[in-house]
This record gives C-alpha cells, structure tokens and sequence, in this order.
C-alpha cells in the first residue's frame, strides 16, 4: 500500500473522490515550507501550514474588535487558503521586495495547479478565496491580511525582534509593511505601533535612516 | 521589548486585547505538541497545529461528500479548535487506551484553562467547540471526527503502515477506530476499509489476532 494505490482505489469508486484526495495529500507539503518567522519561544523557524492555523485561531479570538461588519467563517476560510500557493512558490519574505515581485507569477501558476487538482466547482471555489486574499477589496480580505500581519509582528516582539532583526529591517519599513493592520483592526494597530516604537528604544530594531545622513555638511 | 511588555501595552489600551494576545500566545505551543503520524514523506513527525490546518482543509475538500447536511463553518471552527488543549494534555495515541482515560481530565482542566484565557463570551463559544467535538451529537461534530480519522489513515497509508506498524496495531483495532469515518462520509469508509485490507495483505499491518488461536488443539 502506497499513495498511488491508495488513490488508484479512490478512482475506482469515483473520479471526484480521487481528486480530492490527491489534494488533500498536496497539502501535506505546506508543513514543509518555512518561513523567516521563529516559534514564540525561538526553538524553530515556522511552518507555512502551521501559520495558517494560527492565522486562522488569530481571526476568531480578534473578530469581536474588527472595524467593519465582517463574516468570520469567510476570512476563516480565506487564512487556511492563502499560503497553499507556497507549496509551489515558496514563502517570499515580505521585505524582500525583489523576491516578493518575483513570486508573484510563479504563486498565479501555483493557485492554476493546485486548486486544479480538485472537482471543479470546487477549484472555483478555493481560487476565488485565494483572489479575496490577494486583492483585499471586500471587508474580509482586509481582516485576513491584517491578522496576517498582526500574528509575526507578535513573534517578533516576542523574540526580541525576531525576523527584524535577522535581516535589518528598519522601522520605517515595519510600519509600512505592519500599518495593514490598521485597515481591519484599528485600535489593535495603536498597541502595534507602541511595540515597534518599544522595540526601536530597546535596540531590538534599527531606526528609520535619516533621510538627510547622506546629504548633511 | 518582549512578550510581557507586549501584554502590557495592550493591557493599557483595553484588558480584552491584553487577553486576546495572551490567548494567541498561547496557542503558539500547539506547534510544538508532536503527534504519533508522519508527515506523508515520512521526513518528520507532525504536530498539532499544523494537523489542525490540514483537518480543516479535508473538511472543506470532502463537504461535498457528507452522508446529512453539514454546516461546513461550524465543522471548520470545531476542527480548529479540537486539538487546543493539547498544549497542556499533550497528544494522547488513539491505540493506547490507559494513555486516552489518563487524558480525559488533563484535557478537562486544559480546556478550562485555556479558553478561560479568553473575555468570558468568547470563553464560551470556543468550549462550546470543542463539547461539540468530544461528544459527536451534532452532523457537524460526526462530520468533524470523520475528518480527523480519515487525515492519519492516509498518511499512514503512504507511508506503507506507518504510526500503525511503529506500534504493532491490527487491523481490527483501526477498523473499530476509523470506522466511525463511516459517520459522516459512508461512501469514503469502503475505499478506506480497501486501503485497510490491502495494507494487511502487503504485510504493512498486522492482521486481526485468531480468536481461537489459543484454545484450537
């Protein structure tokens, strides 16, 4: 008994049944992709897979502070879809802009392939959450992408910079990066903002450079 | 700055977003809770919340295979949920029955602790999740649990046995177990029985011990 068997069994009972089930084993593979975030506690680099699930957790315990009226099953759903692409695309560090451009054909290949393995109402289905992600233009699109900024900013400060540090963003960045979550979680952002300014005075995170430095005397 | 001084700041704005994130912070240690299953390349053991994810994404991927009508948002929450109070109990295998009574009062206070971390309402609602779960009454915690026998089955399948063949389980003991994936996706239980069967006859798990064994001649 192998994967193949497996999915050669499902087949002989329904094509749709098979479907589902290669992607349900795709999926496996998010657990495998890392990204620049440590745990809480430093011990290791975080999952993709993992993320998602905290993401997730992140929007139900935040929802009762959302700014807008917002359907909560949907940005559910809209978390535990949105890094499938990395599966195929890797995580693209977020102040890698470079990178981050980079990615962004190889993620439109990734969300064809993937969310193709299944039925295709279904595909339809998963590709429109990934698409609400992506273009944040509907309350819940906001609301995920702001727990997705607000969950590594909490590892972060929790690490003593974290992430931040390890590549030397600076504050400026943070903030520019960080400031979505404003666009969902208004008053959560203010105690976001006094982290980062906390973690500037601490020298866990440089300081925006002085625009002047290169032109003064 | 650190996760103290986080809590503090967000204590000074409002003592529900203090508890919000002391509740998020918490959950980060499910990613550390290790269970018995593999991931489907066999490359390391997986843990809980990234198994909570995966369990969300079947429920999502097979919804449209449920025996009754399902509220798929509702099976999504109970399946996110279900495993939380693991970062205190700890995993307990499904095979090792003294291990899983042990655990039921670990995961009781586990519960009350962990929830509790929440604003009293929101307390509520994630207990209420995780009853719905433990007690199966509902299509939706049926439906749920289905979710949660089929994930390691197929993971076990690819590995030609794996958590099954590490602990010398027969397959009579996981027919009983996974059975209750007849619950809620009937039509999936005769292709997984299959994968159970063809298992035993390629030797990746033991067979049924022979009731008359001991008292034949």
């Amino acid at each position: 008994m192998n994967r193949d068997r497996a999915l050669t069994i499902a087949e002989n009972q329904s094509s749709e049944l098979a479907e589902r089930l290669r992607f349900i084993y795709e999926l496996d593979q998010l657990k495998n992709v890392l990204r620049q975030s440590q745990l809480a506690d430093g011990s290791r680099r975080e999952n993709s897979a993992e993320h998602s699930w905290h993401l997730a957790m992140v929007a139900m315990a935040m929802a009762p502070m959302a700014d807008e009226p917002i359907d909560i099953n949907q940005v559910i759903k809209i978390l535990l879809v949105h890094d499938v692409v990395e599966i195929d695309a890797g995580d693209a560090f977020i102040y890698d802009d470079a990178l981050r451009a980079e990615a962004e054909a190889q993620e439109e290949a990734a969300a064809a392939r993937i969310f193709g393995l299944l039925p295709e109402a279904q595909a339809k289905e998963f590709r429109a959450l990934w698409d609400e992600y992506e273009q944040r233009s509907t309350p819940e699109g906001r609301f995920a992408y702001a727990c997705d900024r607000l969950q590594p900013l909490l590892l972060n400060v929790a690490l003593g910079g974290g992430s931040w540090q390890n590549h030397g963003v600076t504050a400026d960045r943070v903030k520019a990066v960080n400031g979505a979550i404003a666009n969902g979680l208004s008053t959560v952002w203010v105690a976001a903002e006094q982290m980062i300014d906390e973690a500037v005075e601490d020298g866990q995170l440089r300081p925006a450079p002085d625009r002047h430095a290169g032109t003064a005397g």
